[in-house]
């Protein structure tokens, strides 16, 4: 049965206890669940009373693939919600094949006290001092991460923006190259784990005796079906192995829908040249690698190795979000310099779409020129000191940047910074952004799908009719998703595909021996998001927060749409 | 017939209106209700939707004794919500005699617009180029305002924390000298002021007819009647006249309520050092000068010119609140190092308790040391560069310069910070703090009264027994009190003397012809805070926003006193 590994970051006491309360739960239904229940809604995020709860999804460290994604939830510093912060990365296999589904750091040493490392091996739990890597960056502390626990280990660790608590920071993890590309990057869940000053979380599952099956015949045939839905289907099969999630620049832009200069225009005069076939024609040319997993086992190989001219590393796990925030949206036209801010963010430990927000904030506010992608490089590695105070401005996130510079243009919900697709041309997925307890988050509810790429359906992207309830329904389903430990992007072929909900219950089904079916499926993910409504009402949250900002009522072009949802119309998407 | 005066910042285009659906308002009557009706609640406060609101009191510019007082509302940069600020100085009692009971400064020009002094005079309404203001300090500016506009005229103005649109940016108003020393100093109004690009506003009545009365004799007679009352109270007659506000750090101390290194302690151990006494005594041998008003026609006088031992001026208006918010609150025990810093914030435009609690939390994250003066000036000076990131970070107050270092005891509510009264060892103004409106405001509802000082009733400042009750009557009747410019230290008066609001009444009913009662006045402030709260409800507040942080549950020394109130029992203290 799989345990709850609780670990006071204080005492160093340690215990391993069976799942009590929250038996069943996985993934975002367990992080949610457990903050709702043991983190007191009105607490500041990064005192002792926080917790940072790491889940495992349901599925994950079974056979099914692209089942290794990891939940990270906490009360967040930057939106003061509740927060699931979503990764790839090797680390949720390993812990799943030892048996632990959840990790939950409670309380907390004095502000300085010497960083650590934890280390899950079959010996136990071990802390090691990790104080030669305080504000050392996280490329080079997973390197040294790896000689110290070896090949079969893998790590999730912060950088310098989670030690000095920046509201951006990020947790990354390790991919199957031991490189710190993937990342749970929303909501400040690094400056959570710093506050702790856990600097690393090791796992190796040598010796694990891996995951059970209630019924192992059955989830080789579910298992196996699985694998050829995500095999079949044209987004799964092809655009994303092929191109990666950047294949999205030129289809948003073409739909009129990537935010640039600050969300002030829809299309991007430079797209093609940041688009995700560039990219995978430099690849091919430059001798870097299409089509990588972020943990083995994935069936969708949507990563990469991003390489310069000369074949040198730059990135990997460069997504399409990332190319759009630290690409478009600050005029910046580069691809090359978009990797190296990707490789910035990640070394740092840093949200890229956060960060994408808070340069083009500081540009607006005249701090650096529109498009310079030098002078952007380097605002974001001042973060990387901790004595500098316009390092701290930048961690902390877009909604700070604007106050600090008095930069009324702001695209924020709940203080979160909105992803890569503009709402006003794409009003399914704004619905999204204004509603889910998260802040604004495309991943909550990707009403892209049936507003753009008419998977799932076809709503009409710049009308109202439709929006609220796709939303809702997406909501929803996602929720349940991120507690299997499946990677979201399998969405695209179970919304194509009859029996693809059904091959997902009957994983769960064959995995836990709890028959499951898609009504079941559907109420977790209800009851998920009414814990993190509940969370986010006694932390002082009302329907005024489910908003977007002003500015988006003004028209977009090319399409010259604009925002105009009322405040109880949106309230209709809220489970 | 008082009349409104609207001017467009950007076009500007003005008029004066009748007063409307407004009529019978005056104060923070008027601006609350203003900004009620005419801000979106969820617009961005430095955005041309939001308006700046200057309003006279309904017996300002009478013959009333300490009438001389103006609200300023607006949204809050600061709080998000709304906000009334409240200031002495020549402004008020010389804008309601040329019959101008409101100011509106509406829309916005570009950001980078020059800056304009708006004059008001018998010749109409001018703009004036204020270019040659940009980042200069209110002490100049107002020493070129006075020989501008000549010694008839009132100024308020902002320095370069309202330029650079620091959330907690003051407005400056001139006292009899033409001192910009008397501020409305909460909630960031210098910053509203600042993004419509405004400098300063004059006003010379010059040539006025002056204000007129229903029936001439009642109010020469209640106006009699009522400077007996203010002078023949202990409080308002000789503790406030002898020793100004800072009477109150010997007996605050004494009563343990003292706010120490940051809310650590409630006495500290060089409280006399910084006492009223001890500054009467110095300027008495230095050859400052005691009791002076903030205003001509005052009657308390609470004032005075504060000098250094070469007789050399340093500031004055140098309150209790500000000794305590610059002082004991960052161990600092120099009264003169004190009063050149309440200069510096005078002089740059910044609210003096949110940055006394600004250096605190500053000092708790390690940025400079707990007690140094000379640092602390320094770190406000930084506030007036406007290129220095730390300095914007100062300027943005408490809650800001946590988040920037990662302070989690962070003394706010609704981002604003906390006063002079630690509301664990005066729960009455700790219920004040946590249910007004405003955000953490003493003078929302002073029920220091009761509880320490046992003017108007008696309620043991340690148990919850009565505080919900006393802070809910205080709220309502110090609301209608900022409705009618009086000043708010009338209010010990009042409170022990039977025909004390009688009196009040008799002036307002003999001014406007409108028979006035007690009853009304209590209905008028009732009203007003309902209009604040339905302001913040839009704007997304809830109960959860009405409670003190989490940290006052600590016990405060020396009584051991812990803060004990539940979220429903705190919302029994709204009107």
């Amino acid at each position: 049965m799989p345990k709850i590994l609780r670990i006071n970051t204080r005492t160093r006491e340690y215990r391993l206890e069976d799942m009590g309360p929250y038996l069943g739960l996985g993934g975002r239904a367990l992080t949610s669940r457990l903050v709702l229940n043991e983190v007191p809604a009105t607490c500041h995020p990064l005192s002792k009373e926080n917790k940072l709860v790491i889940a495992t999804g349901i599925l994950s460290g079974t056979r099914a693939a692209s089942s290794g994604r990891i939940s990270v939830g906490a009360k967040s510093p930057l939106t003061l919600g509740i927060k699931e912060a979503n990764s790839g990365g090797q680390f949720s296999q390993k812990m799943a094949k030892m048996d632990i589904i959840g990790i939950v750091l409670e309380d907390q040493p004095e502000a300085d006290a010497p960083l650590v490392t934890i280390a899950i091996t079959k010996d136990g739990i071990a802390f090691h001092d990790a104080s030669q890597f305080t504000f050392t960056r996280t490329y080079a502390t997973a390197e040294a991460l790896q000689k110290q626990f070896g090949d079969k280990s893998a790590a999730m660790l912060i950088g310098p923006a989670g030690e000095t608590l920046r509201q951006s920071a990020s947790i990354q993890f390790t991919d199957t190259k031991y490189r710190p590309a993937r990342a749970a990057g929303r909501g400040g869940m690094g400056a959570v784990m710093g506050s702790k000053r856990v600097k690393a979380i090791v796992v190796d599952d040598t010796g694990a005796a891996g995951v059970t099956y209630a019924d192992d015949e059955a989830f080789k045939t579910a298992s196996k079906r699985w694998a050829e839905i995500l095999r079949g289907h044209a987004v799964t099969g092809q655009g994303l192995p092929g191109y990666g999630t950047a294949i999205l620049v030129n289809v948003i832009n073409e739909a009129g829908a990537l935010p640039t200069k600050n969300f002030r225009d829809g299309r991007f005069q430079w797209a093609a040249d940041v688009s995700g076939e560039k990219m995978t024609e430099l690849m091919e040319k430059r001798g870097g690698k299409v089509r990588e997993g972020c943990h083995t086992g994935c069936a969708i190989q949507c990563s990469q190795t991003f390489v310069d001219e000369k074949g040198k590393y730059l990135t990997s796990g460069l997504e399409y979000e990332t190319v759009w925030a630290l690409g478009p949206n600050s005029m910046i036209k580069e691809i090359d310099e978009i990797a190296k801010m990707d490789h910035i963010c990640d070394d740092i430990g840093l949200d890229t779409i956060e960060m994408g927000n808070t340069v083009a904030v500081a540009m607006d506010g005249g701090l650096l020129p529109w498009g310079d992608a030098k002078a952007a490089q380097e605002l974001l590695n001042r973060v990387a000191d901790p004595k500098d105070p316009l390092g701290r401005i930048v961690g902390n996130g877009t909604a700070f940047m604007a106050e600090a510079y008095g930069v009324t243009r702001v695209p924020v919900v709940k203080r979160q910074a909105l992803p890569a697709y503009d709402p006003r041309a794409v009003k399914g997925v704004g619905v999204t952004y204004a509603t889910t307890p998260m802040g604004a988050d495309h991943t909550a509810g990707y009403a892209v799908c049936q507003n753009v790429l008419k998977c799932g359906g076809d709503v009409n992207p710049h009308n109202k009719a439709g929006q609220v309830e796709t939303s809702k329904a997406l909501q929803i389903a996602t929720a349940a998703i991120d507690a299997s430990g499946l990677c979201l992007f399998v969405a695209f072929a179970v919304l194509d595909t009859p029996d693809g909900m059904q091959t997902i219950c009957d994983m769960i089904t064959a995995r836990t021996g709890q028959k499951t079916t898609p009504d079941d499926v559907a109420a977790l993910g209800t009851s998920i998001l009414k814990d993190e409504y509940e969370f986010n009402r006694r932390a002082g949250f009302s329907a005024a927060d489910d908003q977007l900002p002003d500015f988006f009522k003004e028209p977009l072009a090319p399409h010259n749409v604009s925002w105009d949802f009322t405040v109880e119309e949106l309230q209709g998407a809220k489970a």
